[in-house]
């Protein structure tokens, strides 16, 4: 639509503005130092809406960090959308590996570089700024709810208890996520389906304190060596992941649809040059879009213990630690594969050592119908401004709240995402390019027209 | 000698307080940040060798830590001791484990807490007291030469070019060092060997840059699994080593040697109850002595990579590093494992990964023979003082100048080691006993009165 586009056209330099401010706002959620930084930027989320033309926009405490919850009713009797993100980012470290501070966001070849500027404030803040584009215009033809937590990198510890006491206030007929990516600009696509998620941290303890690794070396077992012997026995040399039971639940895609995925565009030397790497590594009898769609994955996070200074140090440490992560797939349960998890680690520990394994948070796999109004909505959208049909495809990301949105409010989810793989989610030198921005600001009131209830 | 004892009665509070000095400064030779408390720690030392009545004491300069001389000549004809010792000491972290400031020495239970206490400086420090003692009560009957070098902990790299260029400097009839353990003080010993030490450090890197776990993860090799499985591979199910060629120049002890080893007193519960282990680990076929003694070992100092701070984040990182030492024993030689360590982590680097294995520093493993002149009259000492015969052991730890004394001087080396294996070297609590450090500084005349040329 004309009036959209000439909107977007005259206000695009104050919506980079207000989004690059947001991104100075360090919210990381996994860090208690940060704890201010979350509320400046709840506060920030929601005097955005309110200024985007939300009737009411509200911070809901938690037992963490705030939800922003805003609305803009027309009128009941139209569909509404619950629109969904998060405004807290992922720690920013290593912190020596940014071009630029992680938290001054600077813009390079149309790209913008920060913490969070594609996950998930470049997104989410597209939704806002496509709300005051559809409410200025006088287009807005539904109901909106925004849903803007501070939890989601630390596993939305505290939505379910705000979703199950707020169902009347987040009733709608469709929640629409924008957190995810596309395969590209030329080659539009839609997530169906987002992984689960297994995070545990294994404490490895051999002797009650660091030791002289001459005078004890060889007669004590050492931490780092034993936790090494028990993350190698994870993946047999297929790569096939070992923890007993760990695929018991899982559905095998049909070759149906394995043969349909691999009409994705995926070029592997591409994708080998852009990682750096000579070859690939993963489960056997899969390929790579197979690998990160719809197989489970074990990853390690972080591994330390001992001396990790500069130069040497000869000691035997009393304590090796990792975190380790798995990404699960239809239909494997979270809590099934943390407690399967942290059982194999506890059962492996040889005699010498003690192993303590805790889980981090979790979440369950999710997938969104292809039949419905609403991804049918999505496409629609999709194909109005970049021109053609986007993909459907299976997404190595978990959103571990999408199975509880669907349980408690009984609602689909839709993904429209317009990230890109290399855009440095969860590691330094985040960035975003300006343009998906604006498409995405573009896009998402054709969502809104197009999407129908029933 | 009632003289000796006399005079260390006089002057044992005064002796404490210089050590405690000593102990204040933080000379971590490994960072080089303490490049300036280096210095100061040297000029101490040069300090308390000119105040214990040494003729003249020298600081010289070298590519890296000072090295300080110092002599007391009183006959060149008479027999000349050559001490060698450290200032430097090694890194106090994880400080968090420390119940006193490490350079903040305490006195607890008539032990000295802090960093150096045992390793070297309380220990090197003797030998000056000892000096002072003879000196102050006309009792010296031999020449002595001190050479306290900075980087012992550091593995020595320009004490070899210092000794190549200072022979006539350093030459002596024999060299005493005081750097190791007894057993304890009701089974007094004397160290026959110590062992080499080659250290390595390995780097491994996947993708070009860290990685979203979800997105990426399952499809491109995590440094850190391959890292594990790397190590993983460096013992065997019976904890044999499995690099290539590892043992080849091992020379394997008798049967007889290992059996007059046997009889040093081992209590292998209260071993264990001491490092709060159930169960011990080690090569199959060994007892606990000879896994620390006659065996070579491979340990893990320390290793790290990813995420390491609170909380969660689900990266797949670019890189992973290890610390890696392994202790060998006679005829093994370090330069030769080295490279072996080196080549083993870069062959088996699977594709996906590149490896880089670089030489922190090495030592060859040295062993004194027990008929010399120098052996029987460090013994008789002891056994002076302690009023029973020292039991010959094979220590674990590595001095790694030993070899080069030797191949350079021509001479033999004496351990006469004061320390305990508790008193925690390398670790957080390094302490050492008030007693022993008097019982030493009464038993090193003793040597000084029974060595003889020949």
């Amino acid at each position: 639509m004309q009036v959209w586009k000439d909107y977007l056209e005259q206000h695009k330099d104050r919506f980079l503005e207000e989004l690059l401010a947001m991104l100075r706002i360090p919210s990381i959620s996994a860090r208690g130092e940060h704890k201010e930084d979350m509320k400046t930027c709840a506060i920030a989320v929601k005097d955005s809406l309110i200024a985007a033309g939300a009737d009411k926009a509200v911070i809901y405490e938690t037992a963490g960090h705030p939800i922003v919850y805003g609305e803009k009713i027309i009128d009941p009797s139209l569909p509404t959308i619950l629109v969904y993100g998060h405004y807290d980012v992922q720690p920013a470290d290593p912190l020596e590996l940014w071009h630029s501070g992680p938290f001054e966001p600077v813009i390079k070849d149309g790209k913008i570089y920060a913490r969070g500027a594609c996950d998930d404030k470049g997104q989410f803040y597209m939704h806002v700024k496509a709300l005051e584009t559809m409410v200025k215009t006088n287009t807005l033809n539904t109901n909106v709810k925004f849903c803007i937590e501070g939890e989601e990198e630390i596993g939305s510890p505290n939505l379910a208890t705000f979703v199950k006491e707020h169902k009347e206030l987040l009733k709608a007929d469709v929640i629409l996520i924008s957190d995810t990516a596309m395969i590209s600009m030329e080659h539009p696509s839609i997530d169906i389906g987002v992984r689960g998620l297994s995070y545990i941290e294994v404490e490895v303890t051999g002797p009650n304190r660091d030791l002289h690794s001459g005078v004890y070396g060889g007669a004590v077992a050492n931490p780092i060596t034993i936790l090494a012997k028990m993350i190698a026995s994870c993946h047999d040399e297929n790569n096939h992941i070992t923890i007993p039971g760990f695929y018991d639940d899982v559905v095998e895609s049909t070759p149906a649809e394995r043969e349909k995925m691999a009409q994705a565009p995926y070029d592997e030397n591409e994708f080998k040059a852009d990682l750096g790497v000579s070859a690939l590594w993963g489960e056997k009898g899969y390929t790579t879009n197979e690998r990160t769609g719809i197989r489970p994955t074990l990853e390690l996070n972080g591994i330390w213990g001992g001396y990790t200074g500069e130069g040497a140090k000869t000691v035997l440490p009393s304590k090796a630690y990792a975190k380790i992560s798995a990404r699960l797939v239809p239909n494997q349960s979270s809590t099934v594969i943390t407690e399967k998890l942290l059982n194999y680690f506890k059962s492996i520990a040889p005699a010498g050592v003690t192993v303590k394994a805790e889980e981090h948070h979790g979440g369950e796999p999710y997938m969104t119908p292809i039949d419905s109004n609403a991804y049918k909505a999505a496409a629609e959208a999709i194909k109005a401004t970049f021109g053609k049909d986007p993909i459907p495809v299976r997404g190595g990301g978990s959103i571990p709240i999408c199975a509880l949105f669907e349980k408690e409010l009984g609602l689909k989810i839709v993904f429209m995402g317009f990230g890109l793989d290399s855009d440095n989610l969860h590691s330094p030198n985040e960035k975003y390019d300006i343009f998906n921005f604006y498409k995405g600001i573009e896009t998402i009131p054709y969502f809104h027209k197009f999407f129908k209830l029933g």
